[in-house]
């Protein structure tokens, strides 16, 4: 087989742990398989640098930031490769350039656009094991660019694409992905397999261990990901298409979005576009809406309810404010105390009742549900936030997902 | 006027130091000039990532310390880019491989073979202030490449040539070249200029200053370079050639090599070609020979005396022992307690006495000379390392050094 091993930093977080490291892919190779790995910057080192960086400007330019930031992960590639050789095997470390990643031209969050695979290929045939410094490629001016945040992920994911991988591990300090957090359910179980579509909606579940942007690309590539653990030799989770599961469960997880605030905006005024307006304002702004409610009351007045990231909602304020000084808005109010609960599996696609379950399990523990939004494959409610863990509980227990 | 300036691990040491460094070099810019800069890695940096890979080996593959190494002077070139965009300056920070620096393939210590100066001359056309990663270069296979000790200063040589710089100053914790080493004789003075030449006679005056190669280099690109502390505004030494001298001095310095060690072989077999085979095998185990002097006894067998230094004894007597060994030589005897003192100025050219003032100066001080060597602007004597003070201080005094 032919295996991509990404080494986050903490698994990479001192010298002992690259040794730990290097034993890890030395077993993985003697065992037969083709192995090419992608680090990380040693744990804190890159925050060390942005550091460096601060001290000088709050602006540094963005291709002076590639050039500093992109040094960590050489040094992990390098000394991996130097213990590996020592331990008797032929390695060789590259860079993001040398492994033929490029990118667009957005420094420090570039997208890969192309994989050049030759170099890898060459090195692979020769019987090499390769160690690539992830979270950087090159642009076509020649320059060194980074990937942003998850940036090593999409390298390893990417890489694993291009070269047609049977498999791309990605190691952390966590066991893969549970039913649910496990800090609010310790009954809950890590999960063995869950398809693309699923890990997207369980993100919130997942953020710690996976960001979407690499489970994305991992569908688009149709690359067989697995996340587990590097201090343990305990299996993961296979994150894979829906086809290659052969028996889904109805429901895979319970997943909490406490990051949520609602807006409730009242006596909008009554004319056509007015919710496309809004809408678009805030779309231009960059302010992500996740669910969003239109009731017209009893006399005739219209209310649109919706719900941003907390972190938006200083931002979505002023542009709400706009409409209110036109008039054409009468008022609004914010909740902060909210919270999304979703439930998500892929078997709800054929089997009727799922929501139902999930509304009657918030009625048997007193939840009120404010609002509600469904996709083909999520129920997602939005609760008052002091029963997140109540209901957390409860679905999980409604679903047997510790069974 | 273009200036290439160069800044050591020591003047880029830590953060403050940087933003000293970008004073300076704003200072220059305001100044009217066009400034490149070259910096070497943080002060420690470099050690600091042999010591992690010397954790995992002893004998860790080139190409992967190289890519190790080179991260360091990344790091410090993109912070003081950060530093001067700061400070209202346009500036751009670049790799080796950006600023078109290509090399031969040997990883470690390697030789630069071009520069192709394109991309440099274009952002300097712009009014930009380059800050280029020293310490490395690119391979013909498009590998990272670092050009071993003193690799930093061979960069800014080299770019200073390829772009005709008017000057090319190397910025250290030193004022500049004295006419002997300050802690031997007090009254040392610090020298304004010197001739390429008497510079690299001065050796061992200079090492810690300035090596060898960068001075060759300098000389055969035709490059002005001032050596300079950046921690003061004292004017420095510049190193040029001889013609720009208006009026060289008789005597520029006196060297001093404790370095040195001696080796007597008595009763060299008298044959045709006995001296070319000892000292060819000696050539090619890469001992490096200074002084030779050959003698016949009133028996008629022969003597051979030299020296070498004191680190390469060891090899030395394993090769004479062969010759031993095959009675082509009667007996050796080492004698490590030596030193060498030079008294070097190109004035001695078109003066006579100049040796005769070093070996009165000698006598007056009842001090023995072993052996001697002159060449066009030096002359040398091997002494006993106990006067090795005394020597330095009466010839300083003798070529009126101080005055």
């Amino acid at each position: 087989m032919l295996i991509v091993q990404k080494f986050g930093g903490t698994s990479v977080g001192d010298l002992d742990r690259i040794q730990n490291v290097a034993n890890r892919v030395s077993k993985c190779k003697k065992a037969g398989n083709d192995v090419v790995v992608v680090v990380s910057a040693m744990s804190g080192e890159t925050n060390k640098l942005v550091g460096y960086a601060e001290h000088f400007s709050s602006t540094p330019s963005r291709a002076d930031m590639d050039m500093l930031l992109s040094s960590g992960e050489r040094v992990t590639a390098s000394l991996l490769s130097i213990a590996l050789n020592e331990m008797g095997h032929e390695a060789v470390a590259m860079t993001g350039r040398k492994a033929g990643i490029v990118t667009n031209m957005h420094h420090t969050k570039a997208r890969i656009e192309v994989i050049n695979p030759d170099a890898m290929k060459k090195e692979i045939k020769s019987g090499k094991i390769i160690v690539i410094a992830g979270f950087q490629g090159v642009n076509e001016n020649g320059d060194v660019t980074t990937l942003g945040r998850g940036g090593s992920d999409l390298s390893a994911v990417a890489i694993a694409g291009a070269l047609k991988a049977d498999l791309c591990e990605i190691y952390t300090d966590v066991n893969g992905i549970y039913t649910t957090d496990p800090r609010i359910e310790p009954r809950a179980k890590k999960l063995d397999y869950i398809s693309y579509d699923e890990m997207l909606e369980l993100a919130s579940l997942g953020a710690k261990v996976l960001q979407s942007r690499s489970v994305e690309m991992a569908k688009k590539l149709n690359v067989n990901l697995v996340t587990r653990s590097s201090f343990s030799d305990e299996e993961g989770t296979l994150i894979t298409k829906e086809e290659n599961i052969m028996e889904a469960p109805l429901v895979s997880g319970i997943a909490l979005d406490r990051n949520q605030a609602r807006i409730s905006l009242v006596g909008v005024k009554d004319r056509p576009g007015i919710a496309s307006d809004i809408f678009n304002k805030l779309a231009t702004n960059d302010i992500n809406i996740d669910m969003i409610i239109q009731t017209k009351a009893y006399d005739g007045s219209t209310s649109i309810d919706f719900t941003v990231p907390v972190s938006d909602i200083e931002d979505a304020k002023n542009i709400v404010d706009c409409f209110i000084k036109t008039g054409e808005i009468k008022s609004d109010s914010y909740n902060e105390n909210i919270c999304k609960v979703s439930v998500v599996g892929v078997g709800m696609k054929s089997h009727t009742g799922v929501a139902a379950l999930a509304f009657s399990t918030m009625a048997k523990n007193n939840i009120n549900i404010n609002m509600i939004s469904t996709s083909e494959i999520k129920v997602s409610m939005i609760i008052d936030e002091k029963y997140a863990e109540l209901a957390v509980r409860g679905l999980h227990a409604s679903y047997e997902l510790d069974k």
